[in-house]
């Protein structure tokens, strides 16, 4: 047995605890914490942020590293792949000068403040002047990283948050999805101004039968309120630590569907983290494989599962029983299975990303990846965003935002200095679309399960394929395992042409 | 200026960034945690310990306090005691070997799991089978602390929890009270069985309502929500760091009462880690002085101030405006400030500590005095526990408590390792009534005051005396300085003459 592999075993583990820490201390930022403790809990974070740092800037790491890779043989394949993806992050963790790091930290900080204040007012002036210099940092970064991993420097950002994807692979995917879906989208929306509009609900759905609805369903859908709970926060979000997954999401009384959704995604990421093996907690390869798989999770329980026609005849009755004063010949139709599973597909290109159909979805993705790589490249600067982005929404959707708030200032990513995240939002849909095929191959009658709300038999799959494989396999291989194919847009064209044009 | 004195100015912030972390997840753990979250919250708080040990025991440290001390001429004075702090807590800290702080963390642990189980069912032998090793260790931690810090052994756990208070002192005040409680609360008694037992309110009282009615006291008071709040627990606590001070209560919906009086008791405690000053936040010389001073704080804000007749005037409206469906001629009488104010200075001699008004709750402190001081000096053994108890209730209350639950299980304290603690309460209720005492002589129509819910006055006089000096002056001459006396028990037994006798 390496004492060394064990030596970085004790060493990640602190920082697994540090990290969970955190965790609980955003969660509870974002979900309860008063306004007044906003400084004292960013000092706490920042603290415990450093001390990560300081464990992986450890002079003795390079060592224990080296002497534990010498002696792979003696390790189960586990403790390889955990060794493994230790190496990875310490890579990565170390790849930045230290002077590098903090002037990152503090321009994104600054820039991500600005923001704030930028997006309400449109003011992509204000804006720019935090993100030109953010940007500087973040080629910096990313040529540090590209010299660190031996990587591209777009594809180095990448590698921090879906290790293993690179943009010859991801152009490749995109083209396919840009020579597809405009002629799709066309057709669907043809279809649909065929049909008559869906009946909307009419409110008011008090918060409180809101909140007992999704509880329900997540009860049904496999979420253990032992190990976690909902609550509200301004952006739904799946956060805590695999033993005590904590989602949130927001409550609108005029339209519960949202919400409801909304939890329905964060519910698929919390049973990724609940079904993360418990053997390997607090170790690399315990956790979650990577933001596109954590991505395929939340979108194949919402988009694949639950936004099914046959969701719906089981989510329907207990729909309209959860807010029963409403009990009226309107709001029967309105509440009838196959009217609220229309609403749920609509499909209505728009300005904003996060309120996107998944059939528009992948456009802003494909803008957001293309002005990425340009401005990584330093093609493109940041006083020429909003022109490129005008271009790119009028190519990929028609549409002119009318200012830059529903423009290029919508997301919270580049302000904050998060620049190669995107692609995982459209790759997650994919291996949703190709994993979900899968189980409803494997699986004898998962859409009669799904139409009674019985779970179980997916979540199953899920677990076994994805949940419980954790980081011991790369993407693509898990992705090839579980599914017998390399990763495509096929499955998830062929559920786009099956659901809206089918 | 002391570059040693900085570096060590530096090092305690990270300490008290990761102390206020640990103070956020226990709040969490206590406040709204799902049981499953238990381990690995465990593991989280156990790093965050640990790593605050590592800092104390860098061996660097010495040398930093040498040098720093040798410069102490450069300081200022608020940093000269802030060194001062620094230096006993680094005593504490290091006066253990690190076998005997692992071997006490594991035994308290392990101890408070089986009190868990062995109250419930009275178990005193099971409860022993734990206590007793752990009582061997309290004992070497004693002569351990007493070495380091030339102090007899209980005197040196006594300085863990409220430094600068030694048996010698405590010794006559609790003589002194001694004397002067049996005969007076034998008068309470006679007086009180003389006259008519107040009315009880009936509920039920909805723990929404109460909820806001705590709120609203709370505001009124000076609670500021932007920087706490008020949640529930199974005990009521305090927690949270000063600039997001989270309070607990628990709701009985047949007794509104003791969950306002407890939230009053908290809001004190709040208030004083709320007024503490800015500019030394993070350092030991920042924090709360100690913990009598703590419960001074609580105690003041809800035994002297908010159950005065007073307090009532301002209060019982409110509480039957909170309770509103209850508006009958009987719920009238049983809300009439006079009625509400006697139910709150009701005495009744009783077996359970948490639940004992102020007359008789010294003689539950006396009691566990008495038995601490015989346990470290090893006159008194585990097994020997149920005995000395049920004779010191006997003497001290001329009660026979029927069962070890309502005895000497009833506290969580002895069984988490924690002796040297209870003194800390009744010194507490010592130092409340003479800084109100004080208090009231300084601020022109402090009962008026109250009467109209203007707690402002008082607030003012509490953070200029007690709550902005934090730990810049000890214990005896903060109170010294606040009241022009030394303590003694003097106010409280004046206090307790005028409230029950008066």
């Amino acid at each position: 047995m390496s004492t060394h592999y064990h030596e970085l075993e004790q060493r990640f583990r602190r920082m697994a605890n540090l990290g969970g820490a955190a965790a609980v201390l955003q969660w509870d930022w974002a979900a309860v914490m008063p306004t007044g403790g906003a400084a004292a809990r960013s000092a706490q974070l920042t603290e415990l942020d450093l001390i990560q740092h300081e464990c992986m800037a450890d002079p003795k790491m390079a060592d224990l590293f080296d002497t534990a890779e010498a002696t792979r043989d003696d390790l189960e394949p586990w403790q390889n792949a955990n060794l493994s993806e230790m190496r990875l992050r310490w890579r990565h963790a170390n790849a930045l000068p230290a002077d590098l790091v903090e002037a990152f930290s503090k321009a994104a900080s600054a820039c991500e403040m600005v923001w704030r204040e930028a997006r309400p007012s449109s003011d992509f002036n204000a804006f720019c002047q935090a993100f030109a210099p953010l940007l500087v940092l973040i080629r910096e970064k990313a040529e540090a990283k590209s010299a660190a991993l031996g990587l591209a420097p777009y594809d180095a950002l990448i590698d921090g948050y879906d290790p293993g994807f690179r943009t010859a692979e991801i152009d490749g995917i995109f083209a396919d999805l840009g020579t597809f879906l405009p002629e799709f989208l066309a057709q669907v929306l043809e279809k649909q101004a065929r049909e008559p509009a869906p009946l909307r609900p009419t409110g008011p759905f008090p918060v409180a039968h809101q909140r007992a609805l999704s509880k329900t369903l997540m009860g049904h859908i496999g979420f253990d309120f032992d190990h976690g709970r909902l609550d509200e926060s301004h952006h739904p979000f799946c956060g805590g630590v695999p033993e005590d997954v904590r989602i949130t999401t927001r409550y609108d009384e005029s339209d519960f569907a949202s919400s409801v959704m909304a939890v329905l995604h964060e519910t698929g990421h919390a049973l990724y983290e609940r079904g993360l093996p418990e053997d390997w907690r607090g170790q690399p390869v315990g956790e979650a494989r990577s933001m596109s798989l954590h991505e395929s999770q939340s979108l194949l329980m919402e988009m694949q599962a639950c936004r099914s026609g046959e969701f719906f005849k089981f989510a329907a009755p207990l729909m309209q029983d959860a807010f029963d004063s409403l009990d009226s010949a309107a709001a029967a139709a309105a509440f009838a299975p196959e009217n609220l599973h229309r609403m749920a597909v609509h499909v209505a290109p728009g300005f904003i990303r996060v309120d996107a159909d998944e059939v528009t979805y992948p456009a802003h993705i494909m803008l957001r990846y293309r002005l990425e790589k340009a401005m990584i490249s330093g093609d493109l600067q940041a006083q020429d965003l909003p022109d490129a982005w005008q271009q790119g929404m009028q190519e990929f959707l028609g549409l002119t935002p009318k200012n830059h708030a529903e423009g290029c200032l919508q997301d919270i990513h580049w302000a904050g200095g998060d620049i190669g995240y995107f692609p995982s939002y459209t790759l997650g849909a994919l291996i949703a679309a190709q994993l979900f095929a899968s189980a409803s191959r494997e699986i004898d009658g998962l859409p009669a399960a799904l139409a009674e709300g019985a779970f179980a038999p997916l979540l199953a799959w899920l677990g076994k394929a994805v949940h419980s494989q954790a980081s011991r396999y790369s993407s693509h291989e898990l992705i090839e395992r579980a599914t017998g194919s390399p990763l495509s847009a096929d499955a998830f064209k062929a559920h786009l042409k099956m659901r809206y044009l089918g």
